[in-house]
């Protein structure tokens, strides 16, 4: 019998725990009756979308960041990226005083290119390609030396994601089960790591559109399976599961629910207005899962954590 | 010398406290570098936009409505309003088993109606003048023995809305300042109460939209002056302060800060945009004031608190 060894384990995510406290927020956990209600469960949201820079990407960014040696900081961080990660990499590097090399797409919103400038993010910019992306961080590593900082796919990103999941169920040690977000994966194996290593028995999901049901497709299958042209609203989840993520997913994760664009905006709705909360499309899938007939008819959860995972959205329209 | 009683002490407040405690939410204290940097203090939001009904009146109702003997409650209570205090009376009733009376003008929104409904008050529409609203309230009072619970000017609905700066005090203790908004003046009354008792050289602003200064002509004129015709996106913040409410303001308010519609919506959209937040105009009113130049020329206030006091807009469109 062999043992397969993960990304990450509890003890990395305490880790983590401690070496970003104080930096990152400790974000609130909400609750609301009707939401309970509506679900016919406890719900407990944990609001990464009020964290640092709107996403809970800045735990794993902060975490890969301090752990850095003197000397390997010294040279700075690079990533490609035009999401939540490239701020949260930025405004980490600058906390500690380090440069970020932030490779964008060309076509990149203007407003996402100001917004890592703003966390005094160095911007270069690349044709809107994978690979053209890649190559130009691959070059940025060659010419300084600075270390790539991948956004999901990477030990300590991983372990800092899970942080958010820990400080839940210190909040709320009841759960029965939590669910999150899940695109690369990062946040929910992280945040599977962290409560199934403290409480065994808790269950854990993920929820997904189904404009890229990737993870939902590999854990049907059972094996790892690549999201191709992803559409759907939730912009944070259109990539695939990573070669550290999948594994924690297929083995630790008891099923991936998907939702439509429409549950999607109907959950960030109720959040927005019930709630008082802005989250983005993909950080309001936990609640639309929740909300789902396929998750009503889940037997004995009486109480289960969400992850609202962001809340980075333009506010020049609204999505209904 | 004379001492002026007022209607509200810290211990009215602290008893309020350790009354609603458990019902009402214990609302998380926010903190943006941003907002620091750009109000050049450290700013601490008490985010009662996050209370249920969306806004700081619950814990004033809910204070009321418990403090009633069981024979009093018993037969119901009654207010007239359209805002957040008769959403607010209404589920503080339901929690307590007993029927809310609450007058609307029949002009009210069909959706602040429905509000209201969805917390089981039991409505009765009135011509959309204040002599209707006191009439049809009046009338019910007789009917049913119910009892009258004003929106502010009453003890326990003042030391009820203290509560807020009590629990922000708690959590932050190191505040130099506060700021609340003022319309009745039942939240700035009472929080003034509350942390000028636990910590007399604190300093307390009330802030007010130009178009509803009542609050700021009368500490100017050192005498209280009525609102007529306001005219302010604000539009919990219309109403004349009151009998209870302006010797506290009057006496123990060091000053009130005006701001414009366009300060309110620019800090509404910081708010949101950035905290993820979502405020209604009036909740924002404090944050506007903080940001003012005329507010960054006061010295010697390293640390403030401000009240976040709502978030109940309508979602159908934007502010801006």
């Amino acid at each position: 019998m062999s043992t397969t060894h993960y990304a990450c384990d509890l003890l990395a995510v305490s880790e983590a725990a401690a070496r970003i406290a104080g930096i990152v927020h400790r974000t609130p956990v909400m609750t609301s009756e009707t939401l309970n209600s509506r679900a016919g469960r406890q719900v407990y949201l944990k609001c990464e979308n009020l964290q640092k820079v709107g996403a809970f990407k800045y735990r794993g960014a902060t975490n890969a960041v301090l752990k850095l040696s003197d000397a390997d900081a010294s040279r700075g961080v690079v990533t490609h990226s035009s999401g939540n990660h490239a701020q949260a990499l930025a405004l980490a590097a600058r906390v500690r005083g380090i440069p970020a090399y932030i490779v964008m797409p060309r076509t990149a919103p203007a407003v996402k290119k100001a917004a890592v400038e703003g966390y005094g993010g160095i911007i270069t910019e690349c044709e809107p390609t994978l690979a053209a992306r890649e190559e130009a961080a691959a070059t940025l590593v060659a010419n300084t030396g600075a270390i790539l900082i991948p956004p999901f796919d990477h030990a300590d990103v991983i372990a800092g994601q899970g942080t958010a999941a820990l400080e839940l169920l210190e909040d709320v040690p009841t759960l029965e089960a939590i669910i999150t977000p899940v695109g690369g994966g990062g946040l929910l194996a992280g945040c599977c790591i962290a409560v199934r290593g403290i409480k065994p028995t808790i269950r854990v999901f993920g929820a997904e559109p189904l404009g890229a049901d990737d993870a939902a497709r590999s854990k049907a299958k059972g094996e790892w399976l690549p999201q191709t042209a992803p559409n759907t609203i939730a912009d944070g989840l259109l990539t695939s599961t990573g070669q550290l993520t999948w594994p924690i997913i297929r083995d630790q994760v008891e099923r991936i629910f998907t939702v439509t664009d429409d549950q999607i905006r109907s959950a960030m709705r109720f959040i927005w207005e019930r709630m008082k909360l802005i989250v983005e499309p993909s950080g309001a899938v936990g609640v639309a899962a929740v909300l789902s007939e396929e998750f009503h008819s889940l037997a004995n959860i009486g109480t289960i954590g969400i992850v609202l995972s962001g809340g980075n959205v333009g506010l020049e329209k609204l999505y209904w």
